[in-house]
């Protein structure tokens, strides 16, 4: 395979830079083909880099002085972080340097560097913030997360098709559904905007099938493979879900500890219960994707550890290999030409 | 206790009418002091009711030929059920006979002949449907769920003084914290509807305090008592949760079938287990509640069985015995007074 070359910010996250240095170095011994430019502070970095001798001879260190912080305002880290290890990671996609950008810093700051430098795909009005999670059945994408608290039907519709893609290419679905996100499965349920959105979609005929309107609970009931809502929605819903697998797993510690038979039961269980803890662990679906750039861009938790900011490389390099961006550009093509000239799309 | 008479919807609900009985007996033996007055076929009910001698002495059956379905358009049932079991048993309260109208029929008929039947509190401009939920701290409410998917700021505003009370009579909080849902914590997130409602919030002094805006992996976390949000995100949210938690459940019943040893393990913590399940139990939480209007009126889950729809009776019982009604009114006419002269207020 040829190398693909992946930009680190080597200061994004709660744990960097050394998370971001040990995730590279467990990525690199995932996919043996990848190379990284990581930018940051190189007095922090070069010590780090030293104890992974494998990882040094496939990286390039670059050194910036800036940091964008997690509570910077995405305005301020626009105007002013220009030479920011964030910014820099982005311009490398830009310039060809790097094939995509991968950091655990400020999501907010990296939407709007990554929005202006890389420009938002023709065919897309605007990005959106994507992620994948395990549900009863498999796995399912649901977007946009937050980039954009209020949507119209077309932004919908957009985000329909890069989650469609994104479903054939890295999850591997090859006949994917779809589903808006409402408040009931019938037609005339919701505002407006789903309608006309649902309206789209069903004239539309993505490949695989438009599933039409779906509630809350089947998100991660797995009813679809792809789930499309508005950014203010999309992020209550995901952070809902994350909240209540928390609130379970911490009830079933609790409920473990409470007395000596429950924690000899949990001796005996463990193996299975690791079984399942590893099916969800949400350091494997960690990797938002920034959907609608001319150019890769994967978010990481910022609270992740190595091992999550592998995953979130994975991401990146998944996309890469299945050739992410010419998908999306192809589908928009044959949906605005359909659009155009429907006569035509139906000879 | 002076005697509370409650009218129930005998016909709605997936195992109505048997569960609607078995529940009535449930309440009553949890309410001495409770009667109730059930509408409905009364060649279904009365032969349930002949089995229950004890609840059949506390027990009024008013026959009734129609039902609402649950696939009537709310509109349909308004205009054309006037002679159903649901719009009888609303009627009851309007007129004196009963204190609250609990069903387990259709979300969208029982709210619009609610609003119909009842009118809404003076002060009020919508109704809402409100839910309260198990929380790592304790339980909290959540409200709309889904009577409005487009709110204004004075809508939530509303919302969280109703919400207030709720907490403070039903949940027992003397001094509830209110929260509005949110993509983010921070002053300028969100839509301009919530940030006006985060000002009329910051401004009103309801009793207890404003926290300010949380996000959807607080609403289970039990970082505020009173969550307000419009009926989309909501319903949306609710929905997720209660999802995630049957996601959690089935994996975890999985785990422990997966080999002997996990299910021996299963034997030794099942008792411990056992209170995790009481006390997550969607049952004990069964009951959402039509706010704002002149009467009470509590929504079941339609596919519930006997002890949840006695658990909903139970939210009538509560609200009825803390004077709910009472209380709102008194809250908002502080509210508006204080809104309309500021410095006599302050006085």
């Amino acid at each position: 395979m040829n190398p693909i070359t992946i930009a680190l910010d080597g200061m994004g996250g709660d744990h960097a830079p050394e998370m971001v240095v040990r995730g590279a170095d467990l990525a690199r011994q995932r996919f043996p083909h990848i190379r990284f430019v990581i930018f940051g502070i190189e007095g922090r970095l070069k010590p780090l880099l030293d104890r992974c001798a494998e990882l040094a001879k496939v990286t390039e260190l670059h050194h910036t002085e800036d940091v964008v912080r997690a509570e910077d305002r995405p305005s301020v880290a626009l105007r002013s972080g220009r030479a920011s290890s964030m910014r820099m990671a982005i311009d490398a996609v830009r310039d060809g340097s790097a094939a995509a950008v991968v950091s655990a810093g400020n999501t907010g700051a990296l939407m709007a560097m990554a929005k202006f430098v890389l420009k938002t795909m023709p065919g897309i009005d605007r990005p959106a913030i994507a992620s994948y999670f395990p549900t009863t059945r498999g796995e399912s994408v649901m977007l946009d997360l937050g980039a954009n608290v209020s949507c119209d039907a077309n932004n919908l519709f957009q985000f329909a098709v890069m989650g469609n893609v994104f479903a054939r290419t890295v999850l591997g679905v090859l006949e994917p559904t779809v589903a808006l996100l409402n408040v009931g499965s019938e037609d005339q349920k919701g505002g407006d905007v789903l309608r006309e959105a649902n309206t789209l979609l069903r004239e539309a005929k993505l490949p695989g099938s438009y599933y039409g309107f779906v509630e809350g609970n089947d998100i991660v009931s797995g009813t679809v493979d792809v789930i499309v809502t508005d950014g203010f929605t999309g992020n209550v819903a995901l952070k809902a879900i994350e909240g209540t697998a928390k609130l379970y797993s911490d009830f079933l510690k609790r409920a473990f500890r409470s007395s000596w038979t429950a924690g000899l039961g949990y001796i005996l269980a463990r193996s299975a219960l690791n079984k399942l803890r590893v099916r969800t662990d949400p350091r494997r679906y960690n990797g938002a994707i920034l959907l609608g750039l001319n150019g890769i861009a994967v978010k990481s938790h910022g609270g992740t550890d190595a091992f999550g900011f592998s995953n979130a490389v994975g991401v990146a390099v998944d996309m890469l290999q299945h050739g992410f961006l010419e998908k999306i550009r192809q589908d928009l093509e044959r949906v605005s030409v359909s659009a155009a000239s429907p006569a035509a799309a139906a000879l």
